[in-house]
Protein backbone atom coordinates (compact mmCIF):
# COMPACT_ATOMS: atom_id res chain seq x y z
CA UNK A 1 0.00 0.00 0.00
CA UNK A 2 1.24 3.34 -0.70
CA UNK A 3 0.09 6.13 1.76
CA UNK A 4 0.51 10.06 0.58
CA UNK A 5 0.42 13.33 3.10
CA UNK A 6 0.06 16.84 2.22
CA UNK A 7 1.29 18.96 4.94
CA UNK A 8 3.71 17.62 6.97
CA UNK A 9 3.31 19.19 10.10
CA UNK A 10 2.30 17.75 13.34
CA UNK A 11 -0.44 15.92 12.14
CA UNK A 12 0.77 14.79 8.63
CA UNK A 13 4.23 13.84 10.55
CA UNK A 14 2.76 11.33 12.66
CA UNK A 15 0.65 10.01 10.12
CA UNK A 16 3.68 9.41 7.96
CA UNK A 17 5.86 7.92 11.04
CA UNK A 18 2.52 5.38 12.22
CA UNK A 19 2.20 4.34 9.09
CA UNK A 20 6.08 3.77 7.72
CA UNK A 21 6.29 -0.06 7.73
CA UNK A 22 7.66 -2.59 5.06
CA UNK A 23 4.67 -3.09 4.35
CA UNK A 24 3.68 -0.01 2.93
CA UNK A 25 5.42 3.32 1.09
CA UNK A 26 4.61 6.26 2.16
CA UNK A 27 5.31 10.23 0.47
CA UNK A 28 4.75 13.09 1.39
CA UNK A 29 4.79 16.44 0.52
CA UNK A 30 4.71 20.67 1.76
CA UNK A 31 4.88 23.83 0.75
CA UNK A 32 7.11 24.59 4.00
CA UNK A 33 10.99 23.32 2.38
CA UNK A 34 11.45 23.45 6.46
CA UNK A 35 9.00 21.08 6.82
CA UNK A 36 9.59 18.79 4.55
CA UNK A 37 13.35 18.90 5.85
CA UNK A 38 12.89 17.80 8.91
CA UNK A 39 10.33 15.11 7.81
CA UNK A 40 13.11 13.60 5.84
CA UNK A 41 15.90 13.90 8.66
CA UNK A 42 13.20 12.25 11.36
CA UNK A 43 11.62 9.94 8.58
CA UNK A 44 8.39 10.30 8.99
CA UNK A 45 7.85 9.63 5.30
CA UNK A 46 10.18 7.28 3.12
CA UNK A 47 10.23 9.83 0.33
CA UNK A 48 9.50 13.89 -0.55
CA UNK A 49 7.81 13.82 -4.10
CA UNK A 50 5.61 16.98 -5.96
CA UNK A 51 1.89 17.02 -5.36
CA UNK A 52 0.82 15.54 -8.69
CA UNK A 53 3.10 12.00 -7.73
CA UNK A 54 1.62 11.95 -3.78
CA UNK A 55 -1.95 11.91 -5.69
CA UNK A 56 -1.29 8.73 -7.13
CA UNK A 57 -1.20 6.73 -4.00
CA UNK A 58 -3.75 4.16 -2.59
CA UNK A 59 -4.93 6.66 0.00
CA UNK A 60 -4.07 10.66 0.57
CA UNK A 61 -4.47 12.50 3.88
CA UNK A 62 -4.59 16.13 3.01
CA UNK A 63 -3.11 17.22 6.77
CA UNK A 64 -3.30 21.23 6.32
CA UNK A 65 -4.60 24.24 7.77
CA UNK A 66 -8.57 23.78 6.91
CA UNK A 67 -9.27 26.82 4.43
CA UNK A 68 -5.68 25.44 2.73
CA UNK A 69 -7.84 22.09 2.11
CA UNK A 70 -10.46 22.72 -1.02
CA UNK A 71 -7.84 24.20 -3.05
CA UNK A 72 -5.30 20.86 -2.70
CA UNK A 73 -8.34 18.70 -3.09
CA UNK A 74 -9.08 19.92 -6.59
CA UNK A 75 -5.33 19.32 -7.28
CA UNK A 76 -5.99 16.06 -5.76
CA UNK A 77 -9.07 15.28 -7.88
CA UNK A 78 -7.01 15.97 -11.16
CA UNK A 79 -4.51 14.41 -10.64
CA UNK A 80 -5.32 11.45 -8.59
CA UNK A 81 -4.80 7.41 -9.46
CA UNK A 82 -7.38 5.28 -10.69
CA UNK A 83 -8.37 3.96 -7.36
CA UNK A 84 -6.65 6.62 -4.86
CA UNK A 85 -8.61 7.24 -1.76
CA UNK A 86 -8.34 10.91 -0.07
CA UNK A 87 -9.44 12.18 3.24
CA UNK A 88 -8.79 15.33 5.31
CA UNK A 89 -7.81 15.89 9.07
CA UNK A 90 -8.84 19.60 9.14
CA UNK A 91 -10.85 20.53 12.94
CA UNK A 92 -13.67 21.75 10.43
CA UNK A 93 -15.64 19.71 8.43
CA UNK A 94 -18.40 21.94 7.15
CA UNK A 95 -17.06 24.54 4.64
CA UNK A 96 -15.18 21.67 3.15
CA UNK A 97 -18.00 19.21 2.49
CA UNK A 98 -19.72 22.27 1.03
CA UNK A 99 -16.98 22.64 -1.55
CA UNK A 100 -17.19 19.42 -2.04
CA UNK A 101 -20.75 19.20 -3.27
CA UNK A 102 -20.70 22.56 -5.12
CA UNK A 103 -17.07 21.27 -6.86
CA UNK A 104 -16.96 17.66 -7.41
CA UNK A 105 -20.67 16.14 -6.02
CA UNK A 106 -19.60 13.39 -7.85
CA UNK A 107 -16.45 12.22 -6.61
CA UNK A 108 -16.66 8.90 -4.71
CA UNK A 109 -13.21 9.23 -3.52
CA UNK A 110 -13.43 11.53 -0.55
CA UNK A 111 -14.09 11.06 3.05
CA UNK A 112 -14.13 13.68 5.19
CA UNK A 113 -11.67 13.10 8.23
CA UNK A 114 -10.24 14.56 11.48
CA UNK A 115 -8.49 13.32 14.32
CA UNK A 116 -9.32 14.18 17.78
CA UNK A 117 -5.66 13.98 18.61
CA UNK A 118 -3.10 16.93 18.42
CA UNK A 119 -0.48 18.45 21.02
CA UNK A 120 -0.28 22.06 22.52
CA UNK A 121 3.49 22.32 19.88
CA UNK A 122 3.23 22.10 16.33
CA UNK A 123 5.35 21.26 13.34
CA UNK A 124 6.84 17.83 12.32
CA UNK A 125 9.87 18.02 15.14
CA UNK A 126 6.78 17.05 17.12
CA UNK A 127 5.18 14.23 15.28
CA UNK A 128 5.42 10.99 16.78
CA UNK A 129 3.79 7.96 16.13
CA UNK A 130 1.94 7.22 18.87
CA UNK A 131 -0.16 10.50 18.48
CA UNK A 132 -3.09 9.24 17.32
CA UNK A 133 -3.32 5.82 19.75
CA UNK A 134 -6.58 5.79 21.43
CA UNK A 135 -8.18 8.81 20.08
CA UNK A 136 -11.45 8.96 18.38
CA UNK A 137 -10.97 9.80 14.91
CA UNK A 138 -14.27 11.37 13.10
CA UNK A 139 -15.41 10.87 9.90
CA UNK A 140 -17.67 12.43 7.79
CA UNK A 141 -18.64 10.65 4.45
CA UNK A 142 -19.24 13.10 1.77
CA UNK A 143 -22.72 12.54 -0.37
CA UNK A 144 -21.13 10.58 -2.97
CA UNK A 145 -18.61 8.70 -0.79
CA UNK A 146 -18.11 5.52 -1.93
CA UNK A 147 -18.34 2.30 0.91
CA UNK A 148 -14.95 1.30 -0.47
CA UNK A 149 -13.32 4.69 0.30
CA UNK A 150 -15.10 4.77 3.90
CA UNK A 151 -13.87 1.72 4.87
CA UNK A 152 -10.34 2.18 2.99
CA UNK A 153 -10.05 5.15 5.52
CA UNK A 154 -11.50 3.43 8.57
CA UNK A 155 -9.04 0.44 7.98
CA UNK A 156 -6.31 2.61 8.24
CA UNK A 157 -7.44 5.12 10.52
CA UNK A 158 -7.73 1.76 13.20
CA UNK A 159 -4.05 1.24 11.63
CA UNK A 160 -3.29 4.67 13.23
CA UNK A 161 -4.58 3.45 16.38
CA UNK A 162 -6.89 5.56 16.58
CA UNK A 163 -10.97 4.77 16.68
CA UNK A 164 -13.27 6.13 13.71
CA UNK A 165 -16.42 7.64 14.90
CA UNK A 166 -18.89 8.95 11.83
CA UNK A 167 -20.31 12.24 12.64
CA UNK A 168 -22.21 14.63 9.49
CA UNK A 169 -20.16 17.74 9.21
CA UNK A 170 -22.79 19.62 10.36
CA UNK A 171 -23.06 17.67 13.85
CA UNK A 172 -19.52 17.61 14.04
CA UNK A 173 -18.91 21.56 13.47
CA UNK A 174 -21.46 21.88 16.45
CA UNK A 175 -19.75 19.35 19.03
CA UNK A 176 -16.29 20.48 18.16
CA UNK A 177 -16.74 24.28 18.48
CA UNK A 178 -18.13 23.08 22.16
CA UNK A 179 -15.26 20.24 22.47
CA UNK A 180 -12.47 22.00 21.43
CA UNK A 181 -12.39 25.28 19.52
CA UNK A 182 -13.99 27.27 22.73
CA UNK A 183 -11.72 25.46 25.13
CA UNK A 184 -8.62 26.63 23.16
CA UNK A 185 -10.06 29.91 23.02
CA UNK A 186 -10.65 30.18 27.11
CA UNK A 187 -7.39 28.68 27.19
CA UNK A 188 -5.71 31.52 25.56
CA UNK A 189 -7.76 34.16 27.55
CA UNK A 190 -6.90 32.51 30.65
CA UNK A 191 -2.55 32.50 30.02
CA UNK A 192 -3.09 36.13 28.94
CA UNK A 193 -4.90 37.22 32.33
CA UNK A 194 -2.23 35.89 33.91
CA UNK A 195 0.63 37.63 32.16
CA UNK A 196 -0.67 40.45 34.56
CA UNK A 197 0.36 38.80 37.85
CA UNK A 198 4.47 38.76 37.00
CA UNK A 199 7.02 36.13 37.47
CA UNK A 200 5.98 34.82 40.70
CA UNK A 201 4.07 31.39 39.72
CA UNK A 202 1.46 30.77 42.70
CA UNK A 203 -0.31 27.90 39.72
CA UNK A 204 -1.41 24.39 40.65
CA UNK A 205 -2.42 21.23 38.67
CA UNK A 206 -5.77 22.72 37.56
CA UNK A 207 -3.79 25.87 35.83
CA UNK A 208 -1.46 23.68 34.16
CA UNK A 209 -4.55 21.03 32.67
CA UNK A 210 -6.62 24.29 32.08
CA UNK A 211 -4.01 25.98 30.06
CA UNK A 212 -1.84 23.37 28.46
CA UNK A 213 -3.30 24.50 24.99
CA UNK A 214 -3.12 28.37 25.87
CA UNK A 215 0.11 28.73 23.60
CA UNK A 216 -0.94 26.88 20.59
CA UNK A 217 -0.10 28.24 16.72
CA UNK A 218 -1.55 31.40 16.04
CA UNK A 219 -2.24 30.54 12.25
CA UNK A 220 -3.65 27.25 11.96
CA UNK A 221 -6.20 28.19 15.55
CA UNK A 222 -7.07 31.60 13.62
CA UNK A 223 -7.93 29.30 10.49
CA UNK A 224 -10.29 27.18 12.35
CA UNK A 225 -12.00 29.45 14.50
CA UNK A 226 -12.76 31.71 11.20
CA UNK A 227 -14.10 28.45 9.27
CA UNK A 228 -16.17 27.34 12.31
CA UNK A 229 -17.13 31.18 13.21
CA UNK A 230 -20.87 30.77 13.45
CA UNK A 231 -20.97 27.88 15.77
CA UNK A 232 -17.82 29.10 17.71
CA UNK A 233 -19.97 32.26 18.18
CA UNK A 234 -23.03 30.15 19.01
CA UNK A 235 -20.80 28.02 21.80
CA UNK A 236 -18.56 30.98 23.06
CA UNK A 237 -22.38 32.81 23.77
CA UNK A 238 -23.48 30.46 25.78
CA UNK A 239 -20.02 29.90 28.05
CA UNK A 240 -20.17 33.84 28.27
CA UNK A 241 -23.87 33.84 29.10
CA UNK A 242 -22.54 31.24 32.14
CA UNK A 243 -20.09 33.23 33.40
CA UNK A 244 -22.04 36.50 33.22
CA UNK A 245 -24.45 34.64 35.51
CA UNK A 246 -21.83 33.84 37.69
CA UNK A 247 -20.65 37.49 37.49
CA UNK A 248 -23.80 39.26 38.42
CA UNK A 249 -24.05 36.83 41.16
CA UNK A 250 -21.04 38.01 42.50
CA UNK A 251 -21.90 41.31 42.18
CA UNK A 252 -25.56 40.95 44.33
CA UNK A 253 -23.48 38.52 46.61
CA UNK A 254 -26.00 35.97 45.62
CA UNK A 255 -24.52 32.67 46.77
CA UNK A 256 -27.46 30.66 45.83
CA UNK A 257 -26.86 31.55 41.89
CA UNK A 258 -22.95 30.68 42.63
CA UNK A 259 -24.15 27.07 44.36
CA UNK A 260 -26.42 26.33 41.52
CA UNK A 261 -23.85 27.39 39.17
CA UNK A 262 -21.24 24.65 40.82
CA UNK A 263 -24.38 22.31 41.02
CA UNK A 264 -25.38 22.45 37.36
CA UNK A 265 -21.30 21.74 36.32
CA UNK A 266 -21.37 18.89 38.60
CA UNK A 267 -24.09 17.23 37.09
CA UNK A 268 -23.31 17.96 34.03
CA UNK A 269 -19.75 16.23 34.45
CA UNK A 270 -21.18 13.35 35.67
CA UNK B 1 5.81 15.67 67.70
CA UNK B 2 1.78 15.85 67.81
CA UNK B 3 0.04 17.01 64.93
CA UNK B 4 -3.33 18.34 64.60
CA UNK B 5 -5.57 18.24 61.83
CA UNK B 6 -9.47 20.14 62.16
CA UNK B 7 -11.35 19.15 59.22
CA UNK B 8 -10.81 15.42 57.64
CA UNK B 9 -11.98 15.88 53.95
CA UNK B 10 -9.69 15.79 50.89
CA UNK B 11 -6.52 18.02 52.25
CA UNK B 12 -6.97 17.30 55.67
CA UNK B 13 -7.13 13.30 55.77
CA UNK B 14 -4.21 13.42 52.95
CA UNK B 15 -2.00 15.54 55.23
CA UNK B 16 -2.72 13.24 58.24
CA UNK B 17 -1.97 10.43 55.63
CA UNK B 18 0.78 11.82 54.80
CA UNK B 19 2.23 12.69 58.12
CA UNK B 20 1.51 9.55 60.08
CA UNK B 21 4.92 7.55 61.26
CA UNK B 22 6.37 6.18 63.94
CA UNK B 23 8.27 9.73 65.10
CA UNK B 24 4.29 11.58 64.93
CA UNK B 25 1.35 11.44 66.47
CA UNK B 26 -1.54 12.71 64.39
CA UNK B 27 -5.05 13.29 65.81
CA UNK B 28 -8.12 15.21 63.90
CA UNK B 29 -11.56 16.19 64.47
CA UNK B 30 -14.24 16.62 61.92
CA UNK B 31 -18.15 18.07 62.33
CA UNK B 32 -18.96 15.21 59.27
CA UNK B 33 -19.33 11.62 61.43
CA UNK B 34 -18.55 10.04 57.61
CA UNK B 35 -15.24 11.86 57.34
CA UNK B 36 -14.72 10.98 60.96
CA UNK B 37 -15.26 7.20 60.22
CA UNK B 38 -13.34 7.06 56.71
CA UNK B 39 -10.33 8.82 58.10
CA UNK B 40 -10.37 5.89 60.97
CA UNK B 41 -11.31 3.58 58.70
CA UNK B 42 -8.65 4.40 55.92
CA UNK B 43 -6.01 5.30 59.03
CA UNK B 44 -5.51 9.10 57.69
CA UNK B 45 -5.02 9.85 61.55
CA UNK B 46 -4.00 7.96 64.69
CA UNK B 47 -7.32 9.51 66.71
CA UNK B 48 -10.35 10.88 66.59
CA UNK B 49 -10.51 13.30 68.95
CA UNK B 50 -12.52 16.67 69.60
CA UNK B 51 -11.34 19.77 68.93
CA UNK B 52 -10.12 20.79 72.20
CA UNK B 53 -7.85 18.13 71.89
CA UNK B 54 -6.41 18.72 68.39
CA UNK B 55 -5.60 21.89 69.99
CA UNK B 56 -3.10 20.64 71.99
CA UNK B 57 -1.04 19.34 69.20
CA UNK B 58 2.19 21.09 68.02
CA UNK B 59 1.24 22.02 64.96
CA UNK B 60 -2.25 22.45 63.56
CA UNK B 61 -4.05 22.50 60.55
CA UNK B 62 -7.05 23.83 59.78
CA UNK B 63 -8.42 21.99 56.55
CA UNK B 64 -11.89 23.26 56.10
CA UNK B 65 -13.79 25.38 53.97
CA UNK B 66 -12.99 28.63 53.71
CA UNK B 67 -15.39 30.52 55.35
CA UNK B 68 -15.83 27.85 58.39
CA UNK B 69 -12.07 29.11 59.23
CA UNK B 70 -12.16 32.44 61.47
CA UNK B 71 -14.76 30.76 64.01
CA UNK B 72 -12.57 27.53 64.26
CA UNK B 73 -9.52 29.70 64.96
CA UNK B 74 -11.52 31.52 67.63
CA UNK B 75 -11.42 27.83 69.31
CA UNK B 76 -8.40 27.14 68.79
CA UNK B 77 -6.86 30.25 70.47
CA UNK B 78 -8.63 29.72 73.22
CA UNK B 79 -7.76 26.17 73.36
CA UNK B 80 -4.15 25.89 72.30
CA UNK B 81 -1.46 23.96 73.80
CA UNK B 82 1.73 26.70 74.86
CA UNK B 83 3.61 25.45 72.05
CA UNK B 84 0.92 24.97 69.57
CA UNK B 85 1.60 26.81 66.09
CA UNK B 86 -1.83 26.89 63.80
CA UNK B 87 -1.97 26.88 60.22
CA UNK B 88 -4.81 26.78 57.49
CA UNK B 89 -4.85 25.86 54.21
CA UNK B 90 -7.75 27.96 53.05
CA UNK B 91 -8.07 28.80 49.17
CA UNK B 92 -8.71 32.46 50.04
CA UNK B 93 -6.91 34.40 52.68
CA UNK B 94 -7.70 37.93 52.99
CA UNK B 95 -10.94 37.93 55.14
CA UNK B 96 -9.09 35.28 57.38
CA UNK B 97 -6.04 37.54 57.55
CA UNK B 98 -8.39 40.47 58.07
CA UNK B 99 -10.16 38.48 60.83
CA UNK B 100 -7.44 37.63 62.64
CA UNK B 101 -6.01 41.44 62.68
CA UNK B 102 -8.86 42.22 63.56
CA UNK B 103 -9.79 39.97 66.45
CA UNK B 104 -6.15 38.20 67.61
CA UNK B 105 -4.32 40.35 66.60
CA UNK B 106 -1.32 39.55 69.00
CA UNK B 107 -1.92 35.81 68.42
CA UNK B 108 1.57 34.99 67.36
CA UNK B 109 1.30 31.31 66.65
CA UNK B 110 -0.77 31.59 63.62
CA UNK B 111 0.86 31.26 59.50
CA UNK B 112 -1.83 31.02 56.91
CA UNK B 113 -1.39 28.79 54.56
CA UNK B 114 -2.56 27.40 51.40
CA UNK B 115 -1.38 24.09 49.86
CA UNK B 116 -2.16 24.53 45.64
CA UNK B 117 -2.81 20.90 45.49
CA UNK B 118 -6.06 19.30 44.78
CA UNK B 119 -8.27 17.01 43.35
CA UNK B 120 -11.29 16.78 40.79
CA UNK B 121 -12.79 14.79 43.83
CA UNK B 122 -13.39 15.74 47.66
CA UNK B 123 -13.46 14.26 50.78
CA UNK B 124 -11.02 11.60 52.75
CA UNK B 125 -12.12 8.59 50.12
CA UNK B 126 -9.69 10.58 48.38
CA UNK B 127 -6.84 11.17 50.78
CA UNK B 128 -3.64 10.51 49.20
CA UNK B 129 0.00 10.66 51.14
CA UNK B 130 1.33 11.94 47.80
CA UNK B 131 -1.11 14.95 47.61
CA UNK B 132 1.23 17.59 47.76
CA UNK B 133 4.50 15.88 46.69
CA UNK B 134 6.01 18.61 44.57
CA UNK B 135 3.63 21.30 45.03
CA UNK B 136 3.58 24.88 45.96
CA UNK B 137 2.32 25.43 49.23
CA UNK B 138 1.44 29.47 49.65
CA UNK B 139 2.47 31.11 52.89
CA UNK B 140 1.00 34.07 54.16
CA UNK B 141 2.30 34.91 57.79
CA UNK B 142 0.00 37.33 59.78
CA UNK B 143 1.55 40.60 60.60
CA UNK B 144 2.34 38.91 64.39
CA UNK B 145 3.33 35.53 63.07
CA UNK B 146 6.67 34.64 65.13
CA UNK B 147 9.11 33.05 63.40
CA UNK B 148 9.18 30.09 65.31
CA UNK B 149 5.40 29.89 63.71
CA UNK B 150 6.75 30.76 60.42
CA UNK B 151 10.02 27.98 60.46
CA UNK B 152 7.75 25.11 62.38
CA UNK B 153 4.87 25.33 59.12
CA UNK B 154 7.51 25.83 57.01
CA UNK B 155 9.24 23.03 58.05
CA UNK B 156 5.99 20.48 58.51
CA UNK B 157 5.15 21.27 54.53
CA UNK B 158 8.50 20.31 53.49
CA UNK B 159 7.80 16.96 54.99
CA UNK B 160 4.53 16.29 53.21
CA UNK B 161 6.54 17.28 50.40
CA UNK B 162 5.86 20.46 48.83
CA UNK B 163 7.82 23.77 48.28
CA UNK B 164 6.68 26.13 51.06
CA UNK B 165 6.44 30.00 49.32
CA UNK B 166 5.40 32.87 50.89
CA UNK B 167 3.29 35.51 49.79
CA UNK B 168 1.13 38.62 51.30
CA UNK B 169 -2.54 37.42 51.78
CA UNK B 170 -3.60 40.17 49.49
CA UNK B 171 -1.14 38.99 46.56
CA UNK B 172 -2.18 35.82 46.86
CA UNK B 173 -5.57 36.49 46.65
CA UNK B 174 -5.27 38.30 43.15
CA UNK B 175 -3.00 35.72 41.74
CA UNK B 176 -5.27 32.78 42.69
CA UNK B 177 -8.32 34.19 41.36
CA UNK B 178 -6.91 34.15 38.37
CA UNK B 179 -4.72 30.84 38.54
CA UNK B 180 -7.72 28.74 39.93
CA UNK B 181 -10.82 30.26 40.83
CA UNK B 182 -11.41 31.53 37.56
CA UNK B 183 -10.10 28.70 35.70
CA UNK B 184 -12.53 26.20 37.80
CA UNK B 185 -15.59 28.47 36.89
CA UNK B 186 -14.33 28.63 32.95
CA UNK B 187 -14.10 24.54 33.23
CA UNK B 188 -17.77 24.51 35.03
CA UNK B 189 -19.18 26.72 32.13
CA UNK B 190 -17.73 24.37 29.34
CA UNK B 191 -19.02 21.14 31.16
CA UNK B 192 -22.63 22.66 31.14
CA UNK B 193 -22.34 23.97 27.42
CA UNK B 194 -21.27 20.42 26.07
CA UNK B 195 -24.41 19.05 28.06
CA UNK B 196 -26.50 20.22 24.95
CA UNK B 197 -24.44 17.59 22.38
CA UNK B 198 -26.18 14.80 24.13
CA UNK B 199 -24.80 11.71 24.64
CA UNK B 200 -22.26 11.45 21.11
CA UNK B 201 -18.74 11.94 22.77
CA UNK B 202 -16.51 13.09 20.35
CA UNK B 203 -13.92 14.75 22.92
CA UNK B 204 -9.96 14.85 22.77
CA UNK B 205 -6.99 15.12 25.06
CA UNK B 206 -7.69 19.20 25.77
CA UNK B 207 -11.10 18.53 26.75
CA UNK B 208 -10.43 16.13 29.24
CA UNK B 209 -7.66 18.50 30.44
CA UNK B 210 -9.90 21.55 30.51
CA UNK B 211 -12.74 19.85 32.33
CA UNK B 212 -10.74 17.95 34.42
CA UNK B 213 -12.08 19.82 37.39
CA UNK B 214 -15.21 20.95 35.71
CA UNK B 215 -17.08 19.11 38.47
CA UNK B 216 -15.64 20.05 41.50
CA UNK B 217 -17.46 20.21 45.21
CA UNK B 218 -20.78 22.88 44.67
CA UNK B 219 -20.25 23.55 48.87
CA UNK B 220 -16.59 24.27 48.73
CA UNK B 221 -16.10 26.24 45.61
CA UNK B 222 -19.30 28.18 46.04
CA UNK B 223 -17.86 29.00 49.41
CA UNK B 224 -14.38 30.23 48.25
CA UNK B 225 -15.76 32.05 45.14
CA UNK B 226 -17.94 34.12 47.40
CA UNK B 227 -15.30 34.60 49.73
CA UNK B 228 -13.05 35.99 46.67
CA UNK B 229 -15.29 37.74 45.13
CA UNK B 230 -13.72 41.11 44.69
CA UNK B 231 -10.60 39.16 43.40
CA UNK B 232 -12.67 36.79 40.93
CA UNK B 233 -14.91 39.37 39.68
CA UNK B 234 -11.97 41.24 38.79
CA UNK B 235 -10.26 38.27 36.53
CA UNK B 236 -13.59 37.46 35.28
CA UNK B 237 -13.75 40.62 34.08
CA UNK B 238 -10.33 40.52 32.29
CA UNK B 239 -11.37 37.28 30.66
CA UNK B 240 -14.59 37.93 29.47
CA UNK B 241 -13.34 41.42 27.97
CA UNK B 242 -11.17 38.89 26.32
CA UNK B 243 -13.76 36.37 24.63
CA UNK B 244 -15.65 39.43 23.97
CA UNK B 245 -12.91 40.87 21.72
CA UNK B 246 -12.91 36.95 20.09
CA UNK B 247 -16.96 37.54 19.54
CA UNK B 248 -16.74 40.79 17.75
CA UNK B 249 -13.74 39.80 15.22
CA UNK B 250 -15.76 36.51 14.46
CA UNK B 251 -18.97 38.86 13.90
CA UNK B 252 -16.74 40.81 12.04
CA UNK B 253 -14.86 38.33 9.86
CA UNK B 254 -11.92 40.36 11.09
CA UNK B 255 -8.72 37.44 10.99
CA UNK B 256 -6.78 39.96 12.02
CA UNK B 257 -8.00 40.53 15.26
CA UNK B 258 -8.41 36.60 15.99
CA UNK B 259 -4.89 36.45 15.11
CA UNK B 260 -3.76 39.06 17.64
CA UNK B 261 -5.63 36.96 20.18
CA UNK B 262 -3.99 34.12 19.43
CA UNK B 263 -0.67 35.27 19.17
CA UNK B 264 -0.75 37.42 22.81
CA UNK B 265 -1.80 34.32 24.44
CA UNK B 266 0.92 32.30 22.46
CA UNK B 267 3.44 34.96 23.86
CA UNK B 268 2.14 35.12 27.29
CA UNK B 269 2.17 31.87 27.35
CA UNK B 270 5.73 31.71 27.24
Amino acid sequence: MTVGVVGLGLIGGSIGLALRDPSRSVVGCDSNADHCRIAKDRFLVDEIVPLEAVAKADIVFVATPPSAVPALLAQLFDAKGQNTVISDCASVKGPIMTWVEANAPTERCFVGGHPMAGHEKSGPAFASAWLFRGAKWLISPAKASSTTALRTVERVVKDLGATPVRIAAEEHDRHVAVLSHVPHILAGALVTAAKDLGTFDASGGSWKDLTRVGGVDPGLWTDIIMQNSEQVSIALEQVVGMIGNVQSALAKGDIEAVRSFFEEAKRAKK
